[in-house]
C-alpha cells in the first residue's frame, strides 16, 4: 500500500464506501510478517513508497521464492537483485510474468504494465565490463518508476567520445557514473554538469585494484563538488537514489 | 555570471540594449585566470551555477586571500572551506564584510543581501563532537541558496531522541546525517524515510576508528536503500551535493 | 570430569566408598593425551566445565573421527564446529546418535538426554544471509547447557521490527546480536537494554565490506555501550561467551 | 531515576502518598533536554540504570562542564571519560567533590556515598605502560558499583608472575584483560579460568603494531574459548561490560 | 660442489693428483646455466652450502622437472617445496627414489644415503591444522642436515600441555614455533627457553585473521625477546634458517 | 589512420591527387563507432599512434570478437590482453592469422609483415613464475613496434647471474623489470645503469605478500633513482611505456 | 667524473698529455669514500652520469653539510632533496652560492654555470597545493641537465582550463603530471598524448585519501596506457626519470 | 643470578661453604618482586641468562628509574631501551656510571668491567638516516656479551659498495641488516653468505612507505631462504636474537 493509496483509503472511509472494519484489516496487512528465516516488512510500501526489495545474495533459492511470492501477493511488485543464475531460473519458473536481466542479476516481478518511468535518470559507464553494474543502476531506477537512459563506454582516455554527449548530460535530472580501474570519469563528468552525480566504483580491476577499492577512493576524493559515493558495484543503490532524487523525494 | 545572467545579456544583445563588443567583452571575462600558483575558473559560474569554492588546506594564506580577492571582484560570491585559523583571521582582515563560521572552519564573501533559502535541506548530527562537520554543511547548503535546518546530538544509543523527530525527519527534502563512531545513524534515518540521503562519517572516534574508516565502510555497507556517501568529515561536499538535489539540479 | 564431579569423587575417597588407587587412576585420565598429530586435554573439563571443543576447519575428516571417539569415549559430550559437509556426513555414519547442525556446520554428540537449559540467552539476527552464524551461536549456547531463543531478520532499516521484541530484549539475561552489511544492530539494541550484550560481525556483504571488516569496525565503535565484540562469523565464540555469562560463570 | 525508584515512585501514587501531578512532573522531566550542541538523554538512567556517561573527546571544555552539570543535577551521579588534562582541571574546579583520576583520565562526581562494591571485578594487565587503560576500567566498574581489583605487569613472557595468581584469576566473576603488544595474555588467562572475559587491547607498541590493530586482532582470533572484545583503549567499554555481567544484568 | 669439496680439489691439484685442466673444467661448471625459462645457480652449492632449492608455486610440472633433473646432475641433492599434487606425482615418477611428502607438499632428491642429522632443532606447533607448515620446516631442516623433531598440539589455551615439555623446550639449540589463530604460542614459548627462537604464522583462521595477518602482526610485536618471524605459512624459510644457526653457520 | 597517414592524405588533396570529399570521408571514420556495448575510439591511432587496445577481462567472448573484427577492419592491427583460454581459441579461430601467446594472455592481429622493431628494450625477470607477466611486455613492445629483448631468472639471491649481463643492461635504451617476491630487483638493476627503467611487481608470492602488494611498495620506495612503477602484473602497460620512451614519444 | 670525461681523460692518456699515475689517481679517486654515518659513491657519476643525490629525510644537518661538502669537492655539483628549513639555512651559510627552493625544500650546488637545459620536460599540476611537489620535479630536471616547464592548477573538474594547453601537452618529450584529491589528472592527459608520462601522487587531501593512498592506486590502476608512477609526493623520483627519459637516457 | 652462578651456589652448599638456609635466601630472592605499577621478574636472569630489559615507551621517568635501581641492586647489569631524551638525562644523573648512547636512546648500567665480547655479530645497515636503528642493535649485542660490528650506508643502488665488504660478510657467525625505503639488502647479503641472517626494516621512507610497512613486507617476502625478520625499527629485538645464536644459545 502506497501513501496515496493509504489515502485514498482513508477516504473512503470518510465517504461510507468502506466499512472501518474492512479498513483496519486492510492496514493491519502492514504489520511485520514473521516467515521463520525472515520477517518481512510490509509497512515499508507505506513508509518508502516501495516494497522491501529482496538482496539475494545469501539466501537460499527456497527462502528467495518463498518471500518474492509474500511480497508479490501483497504488494504486486517485488525487484530482486544480487540473484544467482540458478535462482534467477528458479523465479522464471515460478512467476512465468518475472523479468529476468541476465547482466544485471536482476528480476523484476509486476502485476499491470509498468508505469511511464518519469524525470531523466542518466547512467554513464567507463567501459564495457563495467556493464553489469549499470544495468543492475538502470533496472531498478527503471521499477522504481523513473524514466531512464545509458550511455555506455566513455572512459577519460578517450575523453571526445564522452564530450560528445555533453549535451545529453547537462540535460539529465540526476547522473549515475559508473567506472572501475581509476574510477576518474565521475570526477570529469561532475565538471560539466551542475546536477547531482552518484558516483559506482566497479570491481573491474586487477592488482592494486584491490576489487573495486581505488575507485571507490578515487571517487570519496573526487576534485568534484557535489558527488556522492556508493559501495563497489552497488548499482542497485545508486538507481534507488537517483530515483529518489528524480522524483523529487516523492514516490 | 550565472545561466539566467547570461540569457539575460544574451536578450538584452539581441534587443539592441547591449552592444556585440561589450557582450563578447563580458563573456570573454570566463576564460580562465592565470595567476601563476593558480588557474581561475571563471567560466565555472556559467557551468554550474556557482563560483570556484576555495580549498583552504594546503594553500598559503597569502594564496588564499588572492584568489578570494578576484573571485570575489569577478561574481561577489565566495566560499572558503577547510580554512586554517590563521587564514580566517587574515580573510576578516582583508574583507571586513567575510562571514567566519569557527566551529564550521569557512568564510562567506557575498556582495549584498543574502538570497531567502529555498527548499528544505536538514542536516542531523550523531553527537557533539561531529558538530563541526555538520556545520560545513550547513553553511555549504546556505551560501549555495538552499534553506537548511540542524538537528543535534540523536544517536542512535538513544533512540527516542531521534524518535522524537520523526515527523521533521520525513518532511524535509534531502537529509545530510553525520556520525562518527560507528556511523549507524544513516541507516536507521535511511529506515524512517523516503527522501535523499547524504551520509558523512566523520573522524571522531579512536582505536579501531582508524580516524573514519569505520562509519564510512559502514555507511558504505548501509542496509538501507537511497543512502549516497561523501569522504570523511566532508561536511562541505554533502551540503554541496544536498543543495544540488534540493535546488533540483537548477541554480 | 567436571568441577562437582572431581568433588564428589573426593568425597567418596574420604567416606571410604572408592580407594585412593582407583581416584587416582580416574584422576590421571585427565592428563593430556597425545594422538601424534593432536595432544587431548582432558583436563579442560575439570578447568572450563566442557570438554575441548572440536574446530572443524583446516583438520581432515579422519582427525575429526577420531578426535571425537576419543572425546567422547572420555567425556561423553562433544560439540565440533565449522565441520564440512563431507565431515558431518562421515561423523553422522560413525556416530549414530549425533546431532547435525547443517546451517550452523555443527555437530553435537552426548550420552543420555540434554540436560534442560538454564537461564535466557537470547540471539538477535539482522538478516535472513546472517542465520547460519546466529544457529551456531544457539547450538553452542544450547550445547553448554544453557536455554537460547532466536529473533531473526529484524535489521534497523524496519526499526518497528525490531521494536515489537522490546520487552523479549530486556527480559534476557544475556544477549548475542548477529549482523552483516554495515553492522548497526548491536548499537540499537544495546541503546533498549541494560544486559551484557555480544556483538557478532558477519561476512554477509560485499565490496567496501571486506568480508566482514565493516561490521567488525562498526562493532567495535559502537556508541552503546557495554557492547563487546568476537570474531567475524564466530556465532561459536559469542554462544560459548554468552553461556559463561548466563551461567554466572559457574558451570 | 532508577528503575528501582520508578517502582517505589508508583508505588507511592498507589498509597496516595505522591498526588499523579507530581509523579507526572517527576516522570516528564526523564524526556530529553536540547541544550543545541547536545541532547541529554535522562531516561537513559530508567533504561539502563546509570546516567549517560560523558565522552570526553572531541568535546570543549565549556561543554563538558554545562553536561556534567545538568546530568549532576538531575541524577546525582556523573562519570566522564577520555577527559583532556584541561578539562580535568576545570572539572576540579567546578565541582569541588570531583574524584578526578589522572592516569585513567576520568572523573567522577557522586552525591553521597558511594555504594560498597558488589561482586568480583577482575582486571589484569600485562605490562607497566598498558596500566592508564586498565585504571580507566577499574575506576568505570567501580563508579557503576562493581567492586574491582587489579593486577599488573604478569605479561606471557614470564609466566611463572601470572600463575602465582591463577587462584585469584579463578576466583573472580568477571575478568578484563588488558595488554599492549602482541596481546596474548588473555589466551592465556582464558585458558585457566571458566568466567567470562573481556579482553581490551591497548596502543602500547610500535612499527608493525599499528597503535593496537596487533593485539585487537591477535584478541579477536584468540585460541581460547568464552573471549569477548573490544575497541583498542577502551578500558571504559571492558569496565561497562564487565559491571553488567558482575551485577547479573541487574542495576 | 660444497666448499669443503673445493678445498679438496684444490688440494689434489697442488698435489699433483688432479691437472689444472680438470679442477679448470669442474670449477667452471659452477657457472650460471640458462634453461631459457630458468637460469640455474650452481655456484650456490659453493657458496651457500646447498644447492639451489626449487619453488614449486607458478611453475609448471615441466618446468619442475626439468630443474629438478639438472639439479640432481650436478649436485645429487634436490629441496622442491610448495609442489602441487600434480607435480609431486610427476616427480615420484620422473625420479622414482624421491621422497615424497604429501602433507608439507614437498619432495626431496638425494644420491645415497642421508647423513646423520647433527645439533637439534626442535619445532612445536600449535594445533592439529598447523601439521602442514610445521612438517614443511621439519622436511627442510632434515633435508638440509639437521637432526629436528616435532612437538604436536600445544596451544596456549591448555598451558599444561605445553609446560609438561619444558626440559625438550630448553634442550633445543633453535626452535620454530608454528602457530596460525591469534599466534600467542611463540610469546610463550620464548619467555622458557634462552635459545634463538623463529616464529612461524600460519594461514589458520578465518574473519579478521586475514589469512595469517594477525599471527603475522602478533609475533613481530612479541613482548619475549629473541624472536624472529618468517612469512606466513613459511615453513621452509623457518627450517632453513633453524639449520644455518644449528649449524652455527657452517653446512 | 596513423599520424604520418594523415599528413600524406592531406599533402595528397593539396596536390589534387585525392579530392576534398574522399578525405572528409576517410577522416571523419576516426569518429567513435558506438556498438551498444562499447564505443570504439578509431581516432586513437591519429592522437597515440596505435589502435585501441583491448583488455579482455570483463568483457564476453563475443564482444571480444567484435571489437577485435571493427578494430582490424580500421586500422589492420590490433592487439588484446588478458584473454581468457576461451577467447584465445575463439579469436584464433575468427582470425586464421592471429597471433595468440599463450603464457602472456595475449592476441595480436596485423595486416601485412611486423616491421623490424626499432631501438633497444630489455626486459629483465627475477623468476621463472614472472615469466608470463614479462612476455606480456615484451609481446606489447613488439607489436607497438620496439625491438625487445629478454633476460629470465636473474633474482637478486644470485646476484653473479645479474652481473654477468651488466653490459646489455647498460646497453638497452629503456628496461623493464619483473620482480615478485620482494620486487628488489630494480632497485640492483636501476643502481646499475643510467637508463629510464619501468617496475612491474607481479603477484608471484604468498602469506604477507598480499597477492603483489609486497613488490610494489618495494618499488615505490627504491633507493635507486629513476625508477618508475606500473601495477601488479602489468606487463602491457610497462611494454606500452617502455616502447613510448624507446621510440622518442613518435610511434 | 662523468663517462665523457673518462673517455677524455683516458684520449688523453694515450696522447702521452697525462700520465698513466695521474689518470690512476683520478680514477681511483672514484673508489667508495666512507665518512662513518656515510660511503659516499663517487663512481656514481661515472656510471650514471650524475653525482650521488643528498636525500635529506633523517640526516642531521651536520651530517648533511658534511656530505654536500665532499661531493661537492669531488664533482662541482650536488643536489639535496626533502632538506629541512634548518637545513637549508645552514647550507645556505656554509655554500654562500647554494640555489635554495623553498617550495621544493630542494638545494642545488654548482660550479660554473648552469647548461641550458635540453629537450622538453613538462611538468602539469592539478591544484595549487600540489606546487611543491611538482617544483621538486622541474628543480630535480633542470639541475640534470634538462630543460623544464611548468603547468599550474587545471583539474579535471575545470576541464576547458586543461584543453587550451593541449598543443603544449603535445609538444612535450615528456610528461611529469602531479596530482592529489582522486589523482584522475594523469589519465586524462594520458590520454590526450602519445608520449611517456610520469604520474605523482600527491599527500594533499583528508579523510579516506589516507595521505596520498587514493591518487597512488588511481595513478596505478588508470585507463590510459603508457603511464608509469612513482611513490606519494615523489616530485624528485618523477623529475629524475623524466631526465633520463628526455635525455634519451644519455647525460 | 646466572645458570652458571646457580650451579656454583649449589655446588657450595654440598661443598659446606655454604649454609642452606643462605642459598634459600638468596635463592628466593628470584621471586617476581612487585612494585604497583610492575612486577619485576628476577627469576629471569636464571632463565635466559640476562635480567629483564627495561622497555621505555610508555612508562614515566619515575617508573624506569625505579626498576632500573632494583634491577640494577639485584643484577649489576641493566638494559633500558626506548628511552625518551628526559629520561636518559634522569638516569645518567641517578646513576653516574650509566653509559648513555643517545643515536640509539639506550642506557646501559653495568656493575664492574665489560666483558670482552665473543663471536661476531656483523650489523650492516644501507643508509644514514637507519644508523639509529642499527646502533641499538650493536648496543644490545655488545650488552648482551657479543662482540659486535657496523658496517654503514652500503644500500643496493651502489652494489660495489657492498661488495667491497664481502668476505667481511662471510666471516661473521650471524648478520644484522638494517634496512629503510624498500629494505632490498637483507635479500642481496642473504644471497653473499650462508649464515643466518636478520633483517629489520626501518621507517626511514615517506608516501607509500606506510612508516617502515614496505620494508617489513620486502623481507618478509626475500628471495634468499634463511632470512628472518623482527618488527619496524627493532634494532634491540635483532641484537638480542643476533646475541642467543652467536652465544650458540649459551649465556
Amino acid at each position: 500500500m502506497r501513501p496515496a493509496e493509504l489515502r485514498a483509503l482513508l477516504g473512503r472511509v470518510r465517504g461510507g464506501k468502506v466499512t472501518p472494519a474492512d479498513a483496519a484489516r486492510r492496514i493491519s496487512a502492514l504489520s511485520p510478517e514473521p516467515l521463520g528465516f525472515a520477517t518481512l516488512d510490509h509497512h515499508r510500501t507505506l513508509r518508502a513508497g516501495f516494497p522491501e526489495v529482496i538482496f539475494g545474495q545469501g539466501k537460499t533459492v527456497a527462502q528467495i521464492i518463498a518471500i518474492a511470492g509474500r511480497l508479490f501477493e501483497r504488494h504486486g511488485l517485488v525487484l530482486a537483485t544480487r540473484v544467482s543464475d540458478e535462482a534467477r531460473i528458479a523465479l522464471a519458473e515460478a512467476f512465468p510474468r518475472a523479468q529476468v536481466h541476465d547482466a544485471a542479476r536482476c528480476v523484476v516481478l509486476r502485476r499491470g504494465r509498468a508505469p511511464r518511468g518519469k524525470g531523466r535518470v542518466l547512467v554513464v559507464c567507463a567501459g564495457t565490463a563495467d556493464l553489469p553494474v549499470a544495468e543492475e543502476a538502470l533496472v531498478t531506477a527503471r521499477a522504481l518508476g523513473s524514466h531512464a537512459e545509458l550511455i555506455a563506454d566513455v572512459g577519460v582516455a578517450g575523453l571526445h567520445r564522452l564530450l560528445a554527449h555533453r549535451e545529453r548530460l547537462r540535460g539529465a535530472r540526476v547522473l549515475v557514473v559508473v567506472a572501475g580501474l581509476e574510477g576518474a570519469l565521475p570526477s570529469v563528468v561532475g565538471g560539466l554538469v551542475d546536477r547531482p552525480l552518484i558516483a559506482v566504483p566497479t570491481s573491474v580491476g586487477y592488482g592494486a585494484h584491490f576489487d573495486g577499492l581505488a575507485p571507490l577512493l578515487s571517487m570519496l576524493n573526487s576534485c568534484a563538488a557535489g558527488i556522492t559515493v556508493v559501495n563497489v558495484d552497488n548499482g542497485f543503490g545508486a538507481g534507488y537514489a537517483a530515483h529518489l532524487i528524480n522524483a523529487g523525494g516523492r514516490s
